[in-house]
């Protein structure tokens, strides 16, 4: 018996009116196990968050030679490695890619539509085990990112947490792309050039382009700026691609590596931190991870971390050993109680 | 008032007991017109194939910035540009990755499926107007292929064609890969081992893999050989990588370029003959295109031919083009009768 | 003791007022070995051929940590791997980037120059012992492909042949490139138009222009014809990219792999026909080593064959083999006498 | 009438015993112009340093279709473009493949060797104008990076200073290749692993080791250590690849764009400082170069940028240029007294 996708039409009051004109109304597909619909169990709940470009919706895809995601969970949960458990797959997409989790004036309160808006309403419509321990976050590459920065701002609401290839040490993962950025914009006579081109263009995957995109977007998220033309600052000037020292900084605060001291009591609230990253990533993320990890240690935080032999790229097989890890902090939780 | 998207269960009777075992029940998304609901007016038809690696489900996979199949029919119909038209995606993915719409004794009769078991039930089934100067083939990539290779075959089932970046001249598009693909099959120990090493691997994505995978496919589609233990012939020698001459033609036979002669009578009766590639195209189709156009022209075949400043990925935005023109022919030929 | 470099400066009267206006006094570097400037021995011979875009004079740069021709020379003989001999590096360089050292009538006679009037002066000028089984013809890449086709053709003169990662099995070797150069051409009005551009660049190292270049100064070589406007046909067609078949087949008649049933009786005269080749070659030459050593076979031609886990660039390490096998083949026919 | 090239064997005492066990005695090419046998004139003299992993005797190479640097002085001199001059081409490679032209308990005292110990030889033996503003540096790459450091440090010796596509801005073109270096010493169990493995290989050029190999060189010159196992300080933990901020700090000692402030009274004295930087380099020089000019003007130091359509490699065409303006300048200064 499989499992079943409910698409909800979820429409938003934290986002209505946001800054970008992204739309309110978001479809965020819910993943029912196969056993809701006979019964009134209750269920954990897992949040899956979308990479940069991503989305809920799109993790629904169809691709060749790959199971959709509600049959992995179905074929997981078989097997039994996985917890039947419900699994919710927001929509925090923006004009720019992403929002990385965050509420900022540039894009709108994803932060709070996704931990609070987000949460309360399928504790109230579905039948969740509420709480820390049976609540979990994960996602890879942003979603991976989103899944840290929750758990460690919301621990109370998350308390499982899995980053797969999570953006993390900022100077490795962002730092390299500016000055490639900056000369796109400079060919579009500025980012503001760049934004309209990029709106216009009838193609958008070009990867010559992503450094310019990233930029402006994870600018977006980290150093937005309500009295600036762009409703942000870019961490470069944009006439010879200089780093703004003071801009940057702003970055930093939420950079996980940076921060990891000021959240070091929630992490450890935490019933599992589990982080992966492939050995050949392109954003350097392997290196950030280490470096997360050894912090980590030194603070005391208790946490899990496995490298693996792969890029950043089609690495949703890495979903397994996440859901399978989050299935058993669930159950010890359960036991523990 | 948008379009609707009906997904057809489609049990096929052609494709049962296939011999690579893939799935004779395929799910055939038809987009059905914002009229059609409303009355009983009769529709146009429009048959688009997807490429390699590809099916008609996942054309209606969600892109970031990217409206979806049927939102773009919806623009379409709204400005005058298209038709209201029906439109069938069928599915001919292979384990292999596409069956280029042939009949072949290793994977199947994909062609008899598309042309005539789908063609047969889609007019039983829906309110379409049958016939082929209201019946078009379009898509890009091995999608454009099979457009070209069903319409000089079937002209009287398909009389409108659109092929955009097809794939034709295999000397360019195909022979380029045979070095490498043997370099690949080598690594494991021969093409049965790189077959059985794909159905294993985790991922299936990696580009550096493309070459082994595509000319194994091709080869299925285009050297058919049951008496062979792989139930093809490879157009390489497996140990040296030398081209096999004699499998060579037999692939020959099936490329627009080299067949166009003794299809020129059947491609003569096409309302529609039109094919666009991207000059910078990565398989060297535009080379196809032109060679293919001198030839046509040299057999006095009427076509429309249009390259346009792209290469082969994410041209999507190039079916505008197609269901414009296609709509056209749809328009003149009623209006001939 | 080391040896010692000598550079002719060789006023060619077989070169004089060839075609392309290239000069006819060459440099030509002549390694002497430590003992011969001590007494009046004779010596073997051998000639080391430079690769595409190479010749003697450039064989001679330094490079970052690595040794010069004359310094590998002198480590090999000190450490007795190698024979004292003279070593001859020819120059012939074309204003295309080299001539495959054959008669050409749009480039030169290059293979009378090599092969004929360079011998002759080298064996009436230095204390050679004469005669093949004393005379190596040696080099990579185009160099390795000269070796190879003056040992065909020649083997009353070379009769000791060392050939690393030649060109050969021209269809992997040069067809891959040729719509990759029909769309360098078309940028600039054709063929001729890429020369006189070429020629005025102030820069010419450019990978991308690689295939343009690489197909005209093949097709100089191949494919002469002193009735056409460029002095040489080229293998394609300039406005659609399409092969040429006729002009393919003459191209054909100098591929090693294509010919050497021809030459059979030829090569079995050789005492040593040593091949090579990285596993890794970007331009295919391993596949078209393995292709020319099963035919080889079949025809009972007694031959060496290597292959190293390299790829195509910076490979002069490889000089260290060819030194010394054809040192020991010198040694055993002194023996033989 | 051509200028000649003389090699100095110069044996150096500042280099001798030096930590790398590099030569102390260097090939040193220096070119003079065509009067300079022909009477008792005295010259200006240009101090031409090599990029890394490059020397003055690699400056001699025979490239295809390039004239040497003697046949491009001896063009320009004819031309009018370049005054007679004496063209000093000093060799500071080292096992690592380069200095920096710096003082350093890593590698050698390169910048004494340079600024005092050649130039006071090349004075003494050559019929030279001394003085700053007949005396001039200039390179690209690492070679440009030595003109601006030591025009920057030496004004009183090198009044005139051109630098070509010079490394600064640290940030960009070189923090960018740590994540990778540290990937490669992993590989090889640290940097002295990598090291000792970069001995044995016969092949250096892999541009995949590059990373690796640019940034322990660079720390040999700019965070010596001689407490330290390797001598050297690395800017990132070998083990997570975190950049070590104190080692950093360091090396931005070193960054013309970062000390541009402390040298300033020196830059102000210099007869030429010019700059010119291609805008696509793929080191990300041209933001480098954008900064340092920006930061130049503020100071109010007069100085000379171009850029141009290019990027980093086979750009010695622009020699042209800085010969050009620093002739210019010798000759203004000839006027002016």
């Amino acid at each position: 018996m499989p499992g079943t996708i409910v698409v909800e039409f979820f429409d938003s009051k934290v986002l209505r009116g946001n800054p970008l004109g992204d739309p309110h109304i978001r479809r965020i597909p819910v993943y029912l196990p196969p056993s809701y619909g006979r019964g009134d169990k209750r269920y954990p709940v897992i949040y899956l968050l979308a990479g940069f470009t991503g989305s809920g919706e799109m993790m629904q895809n169809r691709l060749p030679w790959t199971e959709t995601f509600a049959e992995r969970c179905d074929r997981l949960i078989a097997a039994k490695k996985m917890a039947e458990a419900i699994v919710v797959m927001p929509d925090c997409f923006t004009r720019y890619g992403g929002s990385q989790y965050l509420n900022s004036s540039a894009t709108g309160r994803y932060e709070d539509h996704t931990a609070k808006e987000l949460v309360a309403y399928i504790d109230r419509e579905y039948r969740t085990i509420a709480g820390p321990r049976t609540r979990a976050v994960m996602g890879k590459s942003s979603g991976g990112y989103g899944a840290m920065i929750l758990g460690m701002r919301h621990p109370e609401t998350f308390g499982v947490v899995c980053c797969t290839s999570g953006d993390m040490y900022f100077l490795y993962c962002y730092l390299v792309d500016f000055p490639k950025a900056q000369d796109t914009y400079k060919k579009h006579g500025g980012c503001a050039g760049f934004i309209r081109h990029w709106g216009q263009r009838p193609k958008k995957g070009e990867m010559s382009l992503f450094p310019a995109l990233n930029t402006l977007a994870m600018a977006s998220c980290y150093s937005p700026n309500p009295k600036s033309k762009l409703g942000f600052d870019l961490p470069i000037d944009e006439s010879t691609g200089e780093l703004r020292e003071d801009v940057w900084r702003r970055w930093l605060e939420w950079d996980p590596v940076h921060v990891i001291g000021r959240y070091a009591r929630n992490l450890k609230k935490l019933s599992l931190l589990f982080l992966d990253c492939g050995t050949r990533d392109e954003f350097n993320l392997h290196h950030g991870m280490r470096i997360f990890s050894r912090k980590a240690k030194a603070l005391g935080i208790r946490h899990v971390v496995e490298e693996f032999d792969d890029n950043h790229s089609s690495i949703q097989y890495r979903y397994d050993r996440s859901l399978e890890l989050a299935s058993r902090a669930f159950r010890k939780s359960r036991r523990a109680r």
